[in-house]
């Protein structure tokens, strides 16, 4: 499976560049970079110009190449001391991304299994891994796309929360694929995107991908799900997911269990949809995940002005915990599953 | 009843000039306006310096006097004449307000209830119907806080969504005048105040009025209400509302279904505080409730920069319906009612 040009995709290798899309610029402008060194490269994931954990990865990946793809080096020692200084240096751009590291060592690993080849049969493995990371989480976004569309038909109202879309990843999304995938069957769903506050990933990013994709997407405030679902526009609700514990309890952007307490009140299914990474068996139940709380700027003062008076007391939890029992199912890479029977995603 | 400088009020009679909280400059500052001729009051009503119905019409009533007080009419004839220009005038400085005509109106019939009086008592007497107009809404408000201070106790945590508040009102508000009245009493409630998108009345007004009266409130994001609720954090939800129906189905801000939906799957009482003239028994249902929509920038331009893409289809409801079963009461002046039995209340 190749990315292709017509497919929503944050970060894209074209030619001999990486085409990257600026996030900072989101909604308001489409600009992508031409990236064609790894300083380029770096300074784009340490500004946020890409951001999403697999997006991160891939663009470090390909930077990676395009820190070595000039190497002079005459053998194969010298070659990986030079991947080895530039992965050192990209891994430097954001520290706490853990996909970054993942990443720059999967190439890495890669360059070791090729042995002793010549430096331009090495150069070409460094870029073919870059890809490889690109199109494996197309590929596994794609699936669960695929899943998931056996859940829903043409004509559908569906409703999603927060941005679990193409944005952040490959290409697709999570719970965004579906809609990407009805669009190419040409079926006509119509989405709703919770804006998701505070920090409306919904309205600046989930509205803004899926607008691109021409996708009928209609943008609403995260108050007036409830009575989007009394007045029958939506049959399903889709939602990713940040963490699923072993007994189906899904932690997610907070106000996703609000909307599953609604669907369930007017008997609309509630699909998560997630990756096997994102399925943590060790983990054994909902209450077992922090809740990490955020600054209470960014509901205070997160929009552009002050919308609330100085010194107000303020609860900001950053996620919240959807007990199994609201859910109807989690749709993964390898099929669909009850949330209580999760562990068999696995098998 | 007087409305004593410690009352948190937006509209008050001070020796001989009106003091007004500018509202304009809420959250951010805590302005009081000294007023002391209609031509202030008129400019005040105009740029929404008083917002509120109630508010509205005091604001008026008062404007009123300060127009006529200084009068030199040499009869009750040209002492009425005076007072139908100025109130002419005042009724043109906010041409959508009922409560402003409401208000000119019941002045003026006093003063014709009057009948012939020395000018100088016609002007008391003007005085006087303004101070009872304030009074008598403060007095409802109170009595409908006294009545909804029986379903509460010491300690409690309740959550309210928009601005029922004292803002909007001569004092106290609706769905917040139990707060004030526990906090004379000493009671420590825990208030938990929705933000409201998209024009954020809880996280600009409610939120600011009740930091300003000392009481113990915390702000969140409206998707954060089925957290809270999850977490025991709250007793009881107390809302307004704009028109309760026959059948007490209850129209009031954008949310609150939402906000009843998950009252009634968390187990939580949900109240409505209405005063009689808000309870319309000539609309059968809330089907017959007419819902506005208001235009898109409120959501993807509202709080000070843009925040969603250009051309973003919105759905922006500015009210919505809470059928009847999902309320477990609805608080007047004249008591406690089931929704079924609203009609009760006005007999």
């Amino acid at each position: 499976m190749t990315i292709s040009q017509e497919t929503f995709a944050p970060v894209k290798w074209e030619g001999d560049a990486l085409l990257l899309l600026d996030q900072t610029r989101l909604p308001v402008e489409t600009i992508f970079l031409t990236l064609n060194t790894p300083e380029e490269v770096w300074a784009a994931i340490r500004h946020l110009q890409v951001r999403g954990a697999p997006a991160i990865g891939m663009a470090a990946a390909y930077g990676l190449y395009l820190g070595v793809r000039g190497s002079q080096a005459a053998d194969v020692q010298a070659f990986r001391e030079e991947l080895n200084t530039q992965a050192d240096y990209l891994a430097t751009a954001r520290p706490t991304a853990v996909n970054l590291f993942w990443a720059l060592d999967r190439v890495k690993a890669r360059v070791q299994r090729e042995g002793e080849q010549p430096v331009e049969a090495l150069k070409a493995a460094v870029l073919d891994e870059a890809l490889t990371i690109q199109r494996e989480d197309a590929e596994v976004c794609r699936t669960i796309g695929e899943n998931l569309l056996t859940l829903l038909h043409d004509g559908m109202g569906v409703l999603t929360h927060c941005n679990p879309g193409a944005l952040a990843t490959a290409a697709y999304g999570t719970a965004t694929a579906p809609f990407y995938l009805a669009k190419e069957r040409g079926w006509n769903l119509k989405v709703y995107a919770d804006e998701t506050r505070p920090v409306l990933q919904g309205a600046r990013l989930t509205a803004y991908e899926l607008q691109q994709a021409g996708i009928d997407v209609t943008l609403i405030c995260d108050n007036m799900a409830a009575m989007v679902m009394g007045q029958g526009k939506v049959q399903a609700v889709i939602v990713g997911t940040d963490r699923v514990a072993a007994n189906g309890d899904v932690a997610n952007k907070i106000g996703t269990y609000g909307v599953a307490v609604l669907a369930k009140a007017h008997g609309i299914p509630f699909y998560v949809a997630s990756p096997l990474s994102s399925i943590d068996l060790e983990t054994p139940t909902g209450a077992d995940i922090p809740i990490e709380e955020r600054p209470a700027e960014e509901i205070t003062h997160g929009l552009g002005k002050q919308v609330a008076p100085d010194g107000i007391k303020v609860y900001n939890p950053a996620f919240d915990v959807t007990p199994a029992a609201y859910i109807t199912a989690i749709v993964t890479e390898t099929g669909i599953f009850k949330p209580e029977e999760i562990r068999n995603s696995k098998k």
